[in-house]
């Protein structure tokens, strides 16, 4: 019923630090696509051992150090990547910026940087991921969204502001590149994800987790890979996910 | 990776009057679900023939003449499948009423109808659900939406109106029925949906569905089962899902 | 600068049963429109005691009892307004029915009395009040929103439901009659507003009015009026108002 | 009616270089306000001349040029007014950016720069209003917005983004600052404003005037004095602004 150039290609996640840039990239390679994930250089130490980890349970992986803010960077690693490895069929793009500062404490450096890598390093990935995807009539490209995707809140004016920034890029880009055949995404993902920041923050995370209570990254991955497998008839551009438990 | 409840118990499909609920009906009985498909009584015998033939391929189906609106109707239907087929699963609300009139010549009795059909039913329906599935604590309710269920225009007064009634509900029930370990879900399916009336409606349909332009309801259908089967921890209550080359 | 439309004709509020309904008629009294009030003809009397106290202001206002549910009714109304006192150049459409219950405490028969009160009837008004206008080519038609008219929440599949309806009339009109000359606005009214539900329910009520935590009618009452006094080059279809210590 | 603070003190405007910005200057004068234009220093002839004709039609009228996006001459400029004019009581963000492209044809140059002026200003003029404002318990923010603040579309991940950051600003100053008695507000204007711009693009712009069709820059300001005054019991948060014919 899948396409072949479904569980073929290269799978680029940008912002592999995370849990769920990680499991994402488990979860294609898992379908059968050679999985890129990137970091900011510092991180690249960290993000081998993941690539590595899953090489050994038969997938394909390549780590790079990339700062996905800079435009030169990653014009050349998609370009290697199309040159090296194969066509890059799906990207992902999952850098967060969750901070909280009242207004007047908020600096200029903390509300541009929020945006930097929450929204200018998105907007340059989707660049380019259309650059290499519209001759070819192909190729999805799914952004991860927050609440603070929908809505400004008390304390919120640069992570809302850059996430919705995103959101605008992902609607944008959707509504421009749908009749030329690149699926473009945005998946609001609302509520605590399983992981060290979760983990340090909830003492009772194992009866949370046990509950399914708090978002499992393989299960946010389950969903990226479906919206990248659905048949061009019926798309989804957005969507939420969010434990069965967490008030919205 | 999913578990058992997923794939059994009972599928009920309101409104299995066109393309749409047929196939979800389809796709839920090829997951091993047993369905019940129900139109208003007069058009009973034609669902029974599309029962008999989820049948005729291996899945276990049965056709009910309703009329969703009636309140008697439908708890005796409920009670009676629980009674005698099993475990209410999931229940999909799929009855349109798509009518355009200016918003003089839209009569009241138009205005009325359309609610009932689109919007009462739906509450029956949904509060039904989650009449046998609060006590069970799991469950599946998935509401069909449309374009029309995020925003007003000119000639859509009675349709707009009670598909904004519908997803209204759909989020009071998301609210109040997730921690009670049921899934809610609104989908807002956007374009034409290949059928008789599309097909009656533009002659170069063939070329259309080859290009994907059209909805197909096995597409729509496959997501509605993913809905049902995404884990707890992260659970979508709004999707939406249009052509590629749809301008929305 | 206001022309002289603005401050002629006949201003009529349908549901002035509350202090909103009874505070915007004195607004455009006060402006020089002539009000027409009416609730269910059960509560003439106390109208027609509104009614003569802003008459005593030296006001021109008449009640009427009328259920806006009964297209008859309504119908006749407008008519003899039109006939007898003057052409309607704004309506107001301000029936509310807050109500809260589990969905499956809720009963059909609530939730249909709830849409009819606060869907049907909005409808009924807004189309007897198109069929007036457009052949003058002007008018204002104002309905009176909730936070229910944004978002369904734990309880109010009723209430949100027909507010939800009420807000896609509003804007399905807006599109059709704006380049008919009309000017439909639709107004997000959040929050406790002065009268005698809140006043029962608030203990330190009147702390709250003196803080300004409380809405107050006659400020509602302004705006109505403001959005009748917008040129047309610069219409507001939809706006929100709440205290300044509510979170929304 | 209106409080005395509401036609005093300062009301300073970010962005006069097109007709909103001096048209909200001159009607915050009429209304006994002393105003406070800026551009950027290569126009300040330019606007020192509205000063002037401002000062000419009796207001009182300062004209300053700043370059909005750096913190440090927007401290500057708002300690010097604090300090040697009065109190700001109202602060316009008026700083547009429209500009489209398509997706690979936007620069990181163009996505940057939309922002700065767009969202990143807007942040800088915001946070230097509450700073002053917070102490005092009060003052008005208003920011002016677009169709593109509410979603994205083909051509403008730049513009759509910076717009959409900067209702998140305003929803996140709304809710934090509204407590503290400061009225944030955020008002969507959709459609060719009257000037320069729009004068260049429409040949028939007379007939279109005389019609109402484009927005005149006059009646956009008397909606921002509107919201200024206000009272605290039902401030307006969002709303729009557009011509009758205009569709949406």
């Amino acid at each position: 019923m899948v396409e072949a150039s479904k569980t073929n290609g290269v799978c680029l996640v940008i912002g592999a630090g995370d849990g769920v840039g990680v499991a994402v990239a488990r979860a294609f390679a898992a379908d059968g696509l050679t999985v890129c994930l990137t970091r900011r250089p510092r991180n690249l130490d960290q993000l081998e051992a993941q690539a590595a980890r899953i090489r050994a349970e038969g997938g394909k992986a390549h780590a790079f150090g990339v700062d996905a803010r800079e435009e030169d960077e990653m014009v050349a690693l998609v370009d290697r990547i199309e040159r090296e490895i194969g066509p890059i069929e799906v990207v992902v793009f999952n850098i967060g910026a969750n901070v909280r500062f009242s207004i007047v404490e908020t600096t200029t450096r903390v509300y541009s940087k929020v945006w930097e890598m929450a929204a200018l390093a998105g907007f340059v990935t989707g660049r380019e991921a259309a650059r290499v995807m519209i001759p070819r009539g192909r190729g999805t490209v799914i952004f991860t969204g927050a609440t603070a995707s929908l809505r400004g809140r008390d304390g919120f004016s640069a992570f809302a502001g850059a996430k919705h920034s995103l959101r605008a890029l992902a609607q944008s880009m959707a509504r421009e590149l749908g009749p030329k055949g690149i699926h473009v995404a945005h998946v609001v993902v609302d509520g605590a994800i399983d992981g060290a920041f979760t983990r340090g923050r909830y003492p009772d995370i194992e009866e949370r987790l046990a509950r399914d209570e708090v978002l499992k990254p393989d299960e946010i991955a389950r969903n990226y890979v479906w919206l990248h497998r659905q048949g061009r008839s019926a798309w989804t551009h957005e969507m939420d996910l969010r434990p069965w438990t967490e008030s919205w």
